[in-house]
C-alpha cells in the first residue's frame, strides 16, 4: 500500500517497451536523435503551437532552468507560499538563476488568486536600484494542495502578470492529472491560457525519468541549449527522453495513466471520508488526498503497512484548526495503484 | 560504420534486462531503493574500500559536482590542457563550483607528468589574497588522447599533489577501458594510486545513462547529497542508476564490454595504419584511434558512410607537423562495434 | 531640513582631519598600513575581545560578506521580515553567498522575539536533502523601526540560535546609536551578548565611507581576506578606512556623534507628537522617527523644504490601521542635524 | 624610496582639497549628488562622447563589473596571458560574471596583436552547445609590461573583435599614463579606437580611492545600476567619487600627475640602465620599469631601503633567458616620486 508519492511508482509497460526498442543500435547523441525529434513533434502537436522543447532528468532542473530564462539574478520570482520550488528543491532556484529570489504569495484558498497576486505586487518596494524587481510568476498545476487551476483562472493570472511585465512559468509535474480532471485540451490549460514556459512532467505519470521544458514563447528559449549543457543536464544518450515521451503521448496514453491515478485518489478519498476521525483538508481533484487525522490513526496505518507521509501544518487552509492530537497527512495515488491496494487500505483503516 | 563516439552506442542487453526488471513495481525514491543500495555495495567491493557513491545523469555533472567538493570559489583546479572538462563542458565547472578556475597544464606527451605539474605549480603567483590558489588536480583516465596512466604514474602525480595540499579527482568516463587495457584491479588504478574522488562512467561502456561519483576520501563527501539536490541532479526514480550499475558490474560484464571496445579499436588501428596516407597521432591503448589523414581521404570516408570526427589540431603531440592538406581525425569504437563494421570500413578505406 | 537619511550627512571635522593627514605620503597598500593596524587595535580594545576586522565601502558589502562566511549556498539565513538586507539590498545576499536564501521572520513588536524565532524554526521543513537548512540569524541593531535590542534580549536570541546550530550576525549600521541609547558598553551589546560577527557602520555616524566587519568568533574569519578580494572590496589605499575608524573611535567621538543624532530625533519626535494629525508609529529610541500623517501634511512639509520619505505600510506595527488619507513617514536625524533645522521644521509643521 | 606601486602613493593636494570641501553639509545619496553629476559631465566632455558612468572603489570591481555586462556565464573573455585580471584579481571575474571564463592570449611582444587574437579565436573549439563561446576582449592600457597600445593598434584589435561579435573592454588603471605618453586625446585612445567600455582609474594617479566604469557603447549599460547595487559597490556618500574625479580632471590635472610619474620612471630607467649588472626587460613608456638584475643586487637595494618587488618570470619577453642568479624586478613611480628619492636611489645603486 504505497501512497507515498507517484514518483515511487513503476514504469508503464508501453513506455518501457518503447525505451527498450530505442536502446538497441546506435543513435545520434545529445538529443539530435530521431526519438527526440519525434517527441518534440508530438509535443508541438499536443499543444497546437510552435514550441521549443528541452528534456531533463528531474523536475527541479526543469523548473529552475525554465525560470533561469525568465529572471536576471537581480529579479524575484513570485510563487505560491507552499510551492514545491520553495520548500522541496533546496536552493536550486538560486543556483540555476545565479541568485534570483523566490517571493512567496500567501493565499487562503490553496491557489494564487489575481487579488493575492495584485496585492503582493503592490506591496513590493520599488526603489531602483535597491529593491528586488519581480520578473516572473510560477504556478503549479495541479497545485501543492492537489487543486486545479481552470483555464479561466489561469488567464486572469497570466493577464495580470503580463501587464506587469512578468513572464509566467507553470510547474506541471502533475499537468497530466490536471488535464485529465478538467477534460480540456492541453493547449487550453497552457499556451492558450497565457503560459510562457511549461515544466511538463512524465516521471510521476508512468515514465521512468522524463521531464520536458516546453517554451511556448520561443523567444525566451534563446541560448537555452547553453544553459542545459552548462548545468550538466544534457544527456548524451538523449533517446532516453525521446523514446519515453513519444510512447507516453502516443494515443493519449498519458491521459489514461493520469485518469487511472485520479480515479484511485477519488476512491481513496471516499474511504478516508467515511472514517469518523478523518477530516478532509482539501477537495480531491487529482491524485492527491490531503486529510487531517489523529496521530494514533496514522501510527495504526503505518503499522498496517500503509506508506504515506505526514504533511506541513502550513499547508492547511487558512483558519483550519488542527487538534493537538491531529496531524495533516498526504496520500498520493499513481497510474499503477491497484484496486487490491485500495481494498487492503480499506481493511487497514477499518481494522 | 559509426565511429563517432562510444556515447552513440546502444545499451548492452544484460544491462537493459536489469533495467526493465527494476521498472516494475514501486520503489523507494531518491536513491534510497534496493537497486541503488546494491550498486553502492558492488562499487565498494570493486574498489576494495569504503566509499560514498552518488549517481548522476551526465559526465559533466559527475565531474563538476565532484570538483565542487574539492574547490572553494577562490581556488583553481589543475587539468590537462585538452581536458574534456575545459574544452567540451561549457563553463559547467564554474557553474558548479561557484566560480573556481580551471588551470590548464601544458604537456608534450599527452599525459600530465610530475615535472609538468611541478613546473605549473611553481609558476603560479602566490600573493595572498590576490592570487588564485590551487586546491585540486583532475586527471582523465583514459586521457583525451586515448592514453592510459599506469598506477605508478598516478601515484607519482597524486603524491606530489597531496604534498602540495591538492586533492585529486579522476574523470573516468573511460575508466573501464583503462582497466581493461592494463589488466590491473580497479583499486590499483584509483584509490590505491591516491585518487580521492572518481567520476566512474558507465554510459560510454554499454549503459544507457549512468555515471557515479565515487568518493574514496569519504570526508570530502560531506553535504554532497545537498550539492546533488541543489543541482537538480537527484533523480526521483533512482533505480534507473542502481539497476544499470548493478548489472554492469555483475560478473565482470563492464570489463567484457570495455575489452570488446578496446579490441575493435586495435583492429581499426591496424587497418588505418596500413593505409599509406594515414599517420598515427597517438599510440592506441583503449577504444580511441587518433590519426592524421588527407582531407580528401576523410571526405571519401564520409561519403562511404563512415561516421567519425575531425579533431582539434591542438590535440596533436608537440612538434607534430600537420601538412596543409591534412586533418587530425578521431575514431571511437564501442562495446557494440561489430566485425562487419570493421570489414565495411576496410572496404571503404581501400575503395 | 534634511531628514532623508543619516547617510546624506556630511563628515565630522575630526574624522575628516584625520583622513587628510593620512592622505599625505606613501603607505602600505591593501590594508597593511599603520592606520588600518591602529584602527584594528582600537576596535579590539573597544569590544574587549580578540577580533578579526575587515573594512569595506558599503553596508551591503559588510552584511553580505559577513553572512557569506556563515552560510553555505544550500543554507538559509533568518532575518526580520523588514530587514534592510531583504528589502533594500537587491539580491546582494544571494550574490555574495552563492545563492543562500533569506528567510523572513514575521513579528508583531518590531523586534524578533525568541518565540518568533522558535516558531519559525519549528515550521521549517526538515527533509534532507530537499529542504533548505538554516545556518544563521541576522539581527539589525538598531532595528528597521528604530528600536533597540537590549543585551538581555540579544542573549535570549543568540542562545536559542546557537542551540540550534545557527551563527548570529548583527547588522550594526546604527550600532553606535543603540549603544548611545542604552548607555551600555559595546561589548555588552555584541560579543558578550553572543554575537558572532558584527557589521560595524561608521558611514551613517559621521564618517565618509567606512564599514567594518568585526569577527568576535574569529574561527569564522578564515579565508575572509580571500572573500574580500574576490568581491572587489579590497581597497588599495586602505588607509581610507583606517584613518576614519581611528578618529571615529578616538576619545568616544563615535558616541558623541550618535548621542547628538539621537537627541535631535527625540526633539523632532516631540515636535511631531504635538501635531494633532500626526500619530507615532513606533517609540523613538535612536535617530529615527516613524510616524503616520495625512498625505496633505506630508505634501505641505515637502513644499516647505522638508526632506523625508514616505515609508512601507508593512513596516507598521501589527494591527495598526492606516487611514485612507494617511501615510507612514520616516524622519532620520544625523550627528549634524542643527537646532536651526529643528526650529525651521517646527515652523513648517505649524505653518 | 617607494617604487613598490603607484597605489601606495598619497593623494594630490588639489584632489584632497576638493574632497574636503565636498564633505561638509548634506548631499543626495547613492551618486545622485551634484559632485557626481559634475564628474559625469566632465568625463563625457573629456571623451567627446555620450557616456554612462558608474563609480566604484576598486579596480577589480571596475574591471569585473564592466565585463559582467559583456559576457553571459557561458562565455569566455579573451585577455593577455599576464593580465592583472587573471593573475592578481583572484577569481573575481568568475564571481561578478556568474562563472564566465578568462581565456589567456599568449604573446611575444607584451601586447596582444591582431595575429595573436586571430590565432586564438581560430583555435577555439566551436561545437554548440559544448564549447565555451567568446564574447569579449579586454585590453590593458598601459599593459602589464608598461607598454602602450597606439590608437592604430587598438583600432586593428577592436575591428577584428567587433567583426567576430566580441565587445571590447579596456582596463585603464594606468590610462592616464598612456595618454600622457602618447600625447593623443583620451577619445583617440578609447572610444574613437573602438573601445566599448573603459575602467578609468584615478587611484594610481593621485586620487584616494576612485575608479570609473565608462560606457561609450551605452546600450551595454542597461541594468548596470542594478549590478552595482547587487555587488555591494553602490556607496551611499557618492560624493566621495564625484569630488575626486572632478578635481582630478579639472584643468588637465590628471595628465600633469601622469606626466610627472612617467618622467620619474624615465629618469629611474636611465639610472638602472647605467648599472652594468642590470638588463632592461621592456622599453619604458609609462611609469613602470621592468628590469632583470642579480639577486644580490636586489638584496642590496632592499637593504638600502628601496621598496620594489621581484616579478613573475613569465612576464619576460619570449626568448629572454634569465640567468640563474638573476631575477625580474619591477619598479613603479608615482605622481609624488621626488627627485630626492631618485638621488637617494642613485646612491643606493652605486653603493
Amino acid at each position: 500500500m504505497n501512497f507515498g508519492s507517484d514518483n515511487q511508482s513503476g514504469v508503464s509497460p508501453r513506455i518501457l517497451d518503447a525505451l527498450v526498442r530505442a536502446c538497441s543500435g546506435t543513435a545520434a547523441p545529445y538529443g539530435t536523435d530521431m526519438y527526440t525529434r519525434q517527441a518534440e513533434q508530438k509535443i508541438a502537436e499536443l499543444f497546437e503551437h510552435d514550441v521549443q522543447v528541452f528534456f531533463v532528468a528531474t523536475g527541479t532542473a526543469a523548473n529552475c532552468l525554465s525560470l533561469s530564462a525568465l529572471a536576471q539574478p537581480w529579479n524575484s520570482i513570485l510563487c505560491h507560499a507552499q510551492a514545491h520550488l520553495i520548500s522541496d528543491e533546496s536552493t536550486a532556484l538560486e543556483f540555476f538563476t545565479g541568485g534570483a529570489r523566490l517571493l512567496p504569495i500567501a493565499t487562503d484558498s490553496g491557489k494564487i488568486t489575481p487579488a493575492a497576486l495584485r496585492d503582493t505586487l503592490q506591496r513590493l518596494p520599488d526603489a531602483r536600484p535597491h529593491s528586488v524587481r519581480p520578473s516572473a510568476l510560477t504556478l503549479t498545476q495541479a497545485t501543492e494542495n492537489g487543486l486545479v487551476y481552470t483555464p479561466g483562472e489561469l488567464q486572469a493570472l497570466t493577464s495580470l502578470a503580463h501587464e506587469r511585465g512578468l513572464h509566467v512559468h507553470m510547474d506541471g509535474a502533475r499537468f497530466a492529472n490536471a488535464v485529465a480532471y478538467l477534460g480540456c485540451t492541453p493547449a487550453e490549460l497552457s499556451v492558450k491560457a497565457g503560459i510562457d514556459v511549461l515544466s511538463f512532467g512524465a516521471s510521476k505519470d508512468g515514465a521512468l525519468v522524463a521531464e520536458a521544458v516546453v517554451f511556448f514563447n520561443t523567444s525566451l528559449a534563446q541560448d537555452f541549449d547553453l544553459r542545459l549543457k552548462r548545468a550538466g543536464q544534457l544527456v548524451s544518450k538523449g533517446r532516453l527522453f525521446g523514446a519515453q515521451f513519444s510512447a507516453w503521448l502516443q494515443d493519449g496514453h498519458w491521459l489514461e495513466l493520469a485518469r487511472a491515478a485520479n480515479d484511485r485518489a477519488s476512491a481513496l478519498a471516499t474511504l478516508l471520508q467515511s472514517h469518523p476521525a478523518v477530516r478532509m483538508a482539501w477537495p480531491v481533484q487529482v491524485n492527491e488526498v490531503f486529510v487531517v487525522m489523529p496521530k494514533t490513526l496514522l501510527a495504526h496505518l503505518h503499522a498496517a503497512g500503509v506508506l504515506c507521509y505526514d504533511w506541513y501544518p502550513d499547508s492547511l487552509p487558512t483558519g483550519f484548526v488542527l487538534g493537538e492530537d491531529e496531524l495533516p497527512v498526504r496520500f498520493v495515488t499513481a497510474w499503477s495503484t491497484s484496486s487490491e491496494e485500495l481494498d487492503a487500505f480499506a481493511a487497514a483503516l477499518a481494522g
